[in-house]
Order: structure tokens, then C-alpha cells, then sequence
């Protein structure tokens, strides 16, 4: 298998007529400009970029809705973009079409601070959303570390560093609105926060990657600001010791907010990045949220387990500038990554395992880095089983590119022989696709060929994408 | 429009030949006589019971297929049934054909401690379940009050009183099998915590009422047995006044496990059931879950904003007897209705509205009650916003029956209005069809019957349930 994305028939004639038509409907909102669109089609991995005909930038649902009736009465393909700042080539026309850009849709419509709930555009980025909501007492914790749009966020099942406590987009979105194939407009659900009430229509199109529909409200679910925040770091001797750590912790029913782990490469590399002494052994970084007396209680019996496990010292604070010094090493990951080995690019790629099976996948993980000869930290969410691995590539090395593939395809096989899953966060675009199969059986992937083509008979939403 | 469901054709000669080959395939395992069969299309509502003409009774999940295969060659519907406590009509067989009993697939196939999961048979019960949880330290938490099936509480997408803390089956199914329409199995989802993968087949099972498919395995979430469980009750002047503490509750993040709801009626009913002495006014019933330290501080600040909202006195006990005695008004709440009026029917009906308007609501459907002249208590699992109304009808007394009828269609729109959905956690069934459209929409309801015609294009799998 080839981590390139499958080539798919263009139809030209029915682009090009649907181009003209919205240039006559879109005027100075729609750009065929070679910068814009490359930028609208990019991608984070090594996927070919594969970019659209025109970006039509909407500013209403009315707009979507008019892009879409367009592009579907003549067979154009539509690909939602909100940041762009997705990682398996979820942006990518592979049969051109025209991206609907979302981001100038960034209202929050309402806050409903007794609901603990809000109604917003699909624009809206995660930390404009908290900045809005920031005399409310309350907040919206996913946080995939991307200042992504909260549209973007909700169509790649997005997750981050809180979801050990908070869940993820899966938890968070309680209804959206979305824009179908032939141009109506479909509410999923209402703002109840439960029902039985049919068919679980959110769920279905959070996660759908823009294939089923383009997204142009969502209702979210928000949080009491925690009146304490409590922060601790401590150093195992392996990885298994961390993971054994983490297992208690949840099985002991800490509500830890985030629990991150580091493995020695990435200690490595934060330590030269931001000058750091950290023991060149695997770390794990917790974040506690409650009451005072929650939160010490908490850190206090999480500093035993940690004990237990062979780990420490364990250091923590509830002081918001020593919280930051403690999580330095987990902030500047990306930076330090990125700046390991400069000309090469990091590619991130994630699998999610049970938690039983977190330190020996990590740990085989990191033997076969080590045997590759790649530089490929890691970096996990392990409260939910759930690790990133960064290879650095030369984008211009071929047989570098080959050898990182064939690292990836094993790392996602030994996630599959895990009782895993080929993607905790990041989702399925281009990158996955090939992985579906063996991880759902025939039998299911059949079953998401049908809902595809219920929902979009003529293959104009993002097509290409999740299923072919 | 009528409680009663809409007439469906039955495929007699279809359904005649499957009956004759089930015979043969399952002979003692599959039963015509006519009381399993009145048992098994069972409902507890007043819609009219429409049994099926045999009932197979399933031991493995080679056995259901076997079922679903013959049936489906024969057109012939086939209705999926675990412990028959469904509340709308879901096991009715308004279009005949044969109910599938998976009650005899009750193992428990594992338990992943360290994961916090099981793997079971449809037809454990949740009693079961926890029952054989015992010795780990982990329970399930999902209590919808009868010790239904686990496969049919996924199927109905259940949840009830611990649902404020710990979720709904939506959360708490990560995985299941399900023998589809043709026969084959479909397995949706792998034990990781959380995945990307693609669309969401788990969710979309859960609460698709056997329309979709017939469970066969379900992997469920578990949970550390708390350390300290703390109950309390507190009585408030007005519905509103309790309302309002149980907004501030959720508010500021109070991990609540239970907080019910009896309005005044319904606590004048377990007065005189249970020669109880509690105020005639609404009471609130709370539980907390957690350490020592964690229960006695949310129970004292529940204390506190029960105080400020008017509530009064608050008794609170961490003493297991005690629980008991202080929770025994919620825990009589069933009997109290059915021997409130001997030889008069409780019809158990359910919304959920968003908890801001969930004062309004109650107070609005508790004059409606008292103007109607029925006697109708009310009970709610208030922290999701979600109460229960009992009518208790006269099974004979088609005017009364057309009364009750009437304020349920009242109470179902006062909820929608209020952006609230038809049933928080007691399914559609055929009770609340006729309700579908005004609370979805036209286009949300052409997607649920495009993924029904998508999974189940002869529709045979529990027809005329949710959509046709």
C-alpha cells in the first residue's frame, strides 16, 4: 500500500460550469487565485496536495446553501474548510471542486449559561469561543492544541488533552445544522440534554469529515470554569511504569483533567529545545480540576500511585505560573520537534489503543523507531489509550518518505492487533483510508458505503474521503 | 392523531413459510403457542397488542443469524426481544412475523478491568451484570428501574437516575455486534476509548430499536464502585425553587450521581403508600459518589444552595441504612402510582427539556393535570431536565383513555416548544411516531428513513418502529 491518495475522475465540464455560475453568484466572495486555493487544499502530510478549482467564501448558511445547489446541479464536487488545519488530507479535492470556506461564519449565536450550552457558527475557533465566554464562569475544554474551527473540530471527531475528563467532539456537540448534497438544511437534534428520540443524527455526521454535509451551526456543551486548577510532572523509570500509573489513576476514579505522557526521545528533545535538565526517561504531565480540597486530594493520591509505581519526584502546584513552568515540556513539544532536525518536516500520525495495552504498544512503538533509524517522538493522551508519534521527513527524500510509510502501516497494524483503532483523534481523510477495512471488517464498511450513498447519491460532498 | 399505530400490511404467505422452516431449523427452540406470544408483543402502554406468530428463542449469535436469514428470504419481519420492559410498543408486531428471544444469550464473555470494559450477550441484565461485577470493584451505572436487558436498553438508547453523572447508553456502549438485515454481522467499533475511524455505527445502533439490526454483543463502559455514596433530601416551596437549585447544582460542577424530582402529587401518593410524613410540596432526592472527603463537601454544598433557593430542611446521610430510609419515597414512587387507583393503569410517558426550562415545564404540565381532572404524578431525573408523567387510565374507559391521550399530545408539544425532545430515554416505539416529524423536522426525518431503506431495504427488522 502507498500512503498516496487513489486517483479519482474529474468532471471537468460540470466544474467548470459550476465555477461560472457562482462566480455570477459569489462575485468578489469567490477566488480561482492559484495562492488561495493551493492554501484551501493543504495539507499537513506528505499526501500530494491535491487543490480545489475556487474557494467560495460564505457567510451564511443561505450562502452554503446557494454554493451547494450550484455545485450539485452539475456534478462539482464541495469541500467545507474551516482552518485548515486538519492532518490526514481531509482538505484535498482529488476529484477538484470548489472549497466552501466557513471561517467568516464565526458568531457565537447564544450562550445558554443555564443549559451549560451554546449555539454557534462553524467558523468559530475553539479559543474564540473561550474568549467570548469568558465572563460567563464558563468554558469549552476540547482542545486538540490547533486554534482549530469548532465546524473542523466537530467533523474530525477531534479530542486533545482534556478528553481523558471532558470527552470528546463525540460528547460535546449535542445538535448541529448542516447543509445535505442537495442543498436543504437539516437540524439533528434538539437542545434536551438527552433523548431517545430516533436515530442518533449528530453522532452520525460528527466525524463524517465533511462527506455528508457542511456543517453550519453546532449546539456544544460547557463547563463550569474549575475553581482550582492543580498541575504535577513526574519521571518513570519506563514507560510500562507510566502506563501502570495512569491505569490506577483511572481505575481509582481520579477525575484527572489531562494525563500526558512523554517518551524518553521526546524528553530528549524538549530538553535541547528549551534547555530543561529532565531525566532522559519517560514523563508524565496531570492536570487536576475542583474544589481546593478536590484538587489536593486528588494530586495527593495520584503522587501515591505514582510512588507505587516506581515513579517520581512528583512535583505539583496549583500556582498558575509554577502550572506553566511544570508543563513547559508538554507546551513546547511541537516546537522542539520541529526544530530537532531542520529541512525535515514532522508528520503527525495517531493510533488509540485499551489502556491495558498502552505501554507495550508504546514500547514496541519506540523499539521499532529505534530499529527504523527515523526520528519519531512520542507524545499521548494516555489517559484515553491514545498516543501521536511525529516522524521527522525530508520531504525530498523518496526512500526517507518510503521507510516512514511502512513505520506508520506497522504502527497502525499494531494498534489493530491491540484491539485498536487506526486513528484516535485525527481522522480519516486521505491518510486512513486504507486502514478502514482491516479495522472495521467488510461487513461495516459496507454499511458506511450505503449511509454515503444515502446521503450523497451523486458523490459531491468531499468525495474521496473516509469512503470510496 | 391516535396513540393507536398505523395498520401495516402483513406478508401472511411470507411469513407462513418462514414460521415452517424456522420449525425446522430450531424445533423446540422456537414456540407458536399463543401465550409466549402474547407475552412477547407485550406493551406497557395502551396501544393495542400486536403479537407475533412465533417466538425463536436464540442461543448464539449463529443462531439469530440462521433466524434473520430464513425470515429475510421470506420477507417475513423479525422483532428482537431481551426482558419485554420497553414502554412504546416496541415489541408489538404490527406486521407479524416472529420475535427473536435473546434472553437465553445472557454471558458475560469478559471483563477488562484494567480497562474499565466488558464484553457481554445481549441478554444480561443490568442486575445481572453488576452482579458478576461483584468482586472487581467496578459497576455499571446505567439504572433505568427494571432490570431490563443490557441488549435492549442499547436498543431503546436507555439511561435513568445515575444518568446525570455517568451518561446514557450512548456513552456507555463502545462497541457492538449486530446481525443486519441480510443476516451477516456487522461489528462497529473496537475497544479503544475513542476513535476517528469513520462513521459512527455504534451510536447509530444505540436507539435505533431494532430497526437496524439485532444485537449480539454489546462492549460496555464500567466504573470503580465509589468509595463513599452520601444521600440526601430536601423539600421546596415551589417546583421552581427546586428547579432552580438543581441548575445551580449542575452549574458549579457538583459531580451530582442522582437528583430526582416528585412533584407534590406524586409525594401525597408515597405518603399514603408508604405512611410516609414528608411535606405535601416537591422534594428533591440527591446521591454523591466519591471519597470521603469528596461526598461530604458536595453534600454540603448542595445543602447550601438547596438553603438559598428557599429548600429546607436538608437531611444527609452517608450511612447505608439511612441511604435507604431517606431515599424510600423515590424508591416506592412505582407502587405508590399502581395502588394509587386500584384497577386504573399507570401509562409511564417521558420528555426532556433543557434544565432552564424545566420549572415551566413541570409547573405547566402539573396545572394541565389538576385542569384535565386525571391523576398523573410526576417524577424526574431533573439534573438531564428529563421527568417522567404517569397517567393512571382505566383500561376500559375509552374516554378516559381519549383524556389522557389528548394531555399526553399536550405535554409532548409544551416539551418540543421548549426545545425539548418527545422521550428522553423511553424510545419512540410506536408511541411516539406520530411526534417525530414536528421534533426533527421533515429533512432530518427523510435521512432516518434513507438509513433505514439503506440497512434494511425489505424492511423487515422490527417494522413500523421510529420511522416508516
Amino acid at each position: 500500500m502507498t500512503m498516496t491518495a487513489p486517483p479519482m475522475l474529474r468532471n471537468d465540464a460540470g466544474i467548470a460550469t459550476a465555477v461560472a455560475v457562482l462566480k455570477q453568484r459569489f462575485g468578489e466572495q469567490i477566488s480561482t487565485g492559484e495562492a488561495i486555493r493551493t492554501q484551501h487544499g493543504h495539507t499537513l502530510t506528505w499526501i500530494p496536495n491535491q487543490i480545489p478549482d475556487a474557494v467560495v467564501f460564505a457567510r451564511s448558511e443561505a450562502e452554503v446553501q446557494d454554493a451547494v445547489k450550484i455545485a450539485a446541479a452539475h456534478r462539482c464536487p464541495v469541500i467545507p474548510f474551516g482552518t485548515g488545519t486538519s492532518l490526514e488530507g481531509h482538505l484535498n479535492a482529488p476529484a477538484g471542486g470548489v472549497s466552501i470556506d466557513v471561517s467568516q461564519m464565526n458568531r457565537v449565536l447564544r450562550v445558554n449559561a443555564e443549559d451549560l450550552d451554546c449555539v454557534i457558527e462553524p467558523g468559530v475557533t475553539r479559543k474564540a469561543l473561550n474568549e467570548t465566554l469568558r465572563d460567563t464562569g464558563l468554558f469549552f475544554p476540547i482542545d486538540p492544541g490547533a486554534d482549530a474551527s469548532l465546524g473542523g473540530m466537530a467533523a474530525t471527531r477531534a479530542s486533545g488533552t482534556n478528553a481523558v475528563r471532558y470527552g470528546t467532539m463525540r460528547e460535546a456537540v449535542m445538535a448541529l445544522r448542516a447543509v445535505t448534497a442537495d442543498g436543504s438544511v437539516v437540524t439533528t437534534s434538539r437542545r434536551a440534554k438527552k433523548s431517545a428520540a430516533g436515530y442518533d443524527l449528530t453522532r452520525l455526521f460528527v466525524g463524517s469529515e465533511g462527506t455528508l454535509g457542511i456543517f453550519t451551526e453546532l449546539t456544544l456543551r460547557l463547563f463550569g470554569i474549575p475553581e482550582v486548577i492543580g498541575a504535577g510532572v513526574c519521571t518513570f523509570p519506563t514507560v510500562k511504569a507510566a502506563a501502570d500509573a495512569v491505569i490506577l489513576t483511572i481505575q481509582s476514579g481520579i477525575p484527572v483533567a489531562r494525563i500526558e505522557l512523554l517518551d524518553t526521545l521526546q524528553v530528549k528533545m524538549v530538553n535541547a529545545y528549551s534547555k530543561l535538565t529532565l531525566p532522559e526517561s519517560p514523563l508524565l504531565l496531570v492536570e487536576f480540576h475542583g474544589t481546593a480540597a478536590g484538587v489536593a486530594e486528588q494530586s495527593t493520591l495520584f503522587g501515591e500511585i505514582a510512588a507505587d509505581c516506581g515513579g517520581g519526584p512528583y512535583q505539583a502546584t496549583t500556582e498558575p505560573e509554577q502550572r506553566s513552568k511544570l508543563w513547559q515540556a508538554r507546551h513546547d513539544v511541537y516546537w522542539s520537534v520541529v526544530n530537532a532536525a531542520p529541512g525535515k518536516r514532522a508528520v503527525a500520525t495517531d493510533v488509540c489503543v485499551p489502556i491495558s495495552r498502552l505501554a507495550e504498544c508504546i514500547d514496541a512503538t519506540a523499539a521499532d523507531v529505534a530499529e527504523t533509524g527515523i526520528l519519531a517522538p512520542i507524545v499521548g493522551h494516555v489517559g484515553d489509550g491514545n498516543f501521536h508519534v511525529q516522524p521527522l521527513v525530508d520531504p525530498n527524500d523518496p526512500a526517507e518518505i518510503a521507510k516512514v510509510e511502512a513505520f506508520i502501516e506497522r504502527l497502525v497494524y499494531r494498534a489493530l492487533a491491540m484491539e485498536g483503532t487506526c486513528t484516535g483523534e485525527h481522522g480519516v481523510g486521505q491518510g486512513k483510508m486504507a486502514y478502514l477495512e482491516a479495522e472495521h471488517g467488510p461487513e461495516a464498511l459496507e454499511l458506511m458505503r450505503r449511509i454515503k450513498k444515502a446521503f450523497d447519491p451523486d458523490d459531491i460532498l468531499n468525495p474521496g474521503k473516509i469512503v470510496i
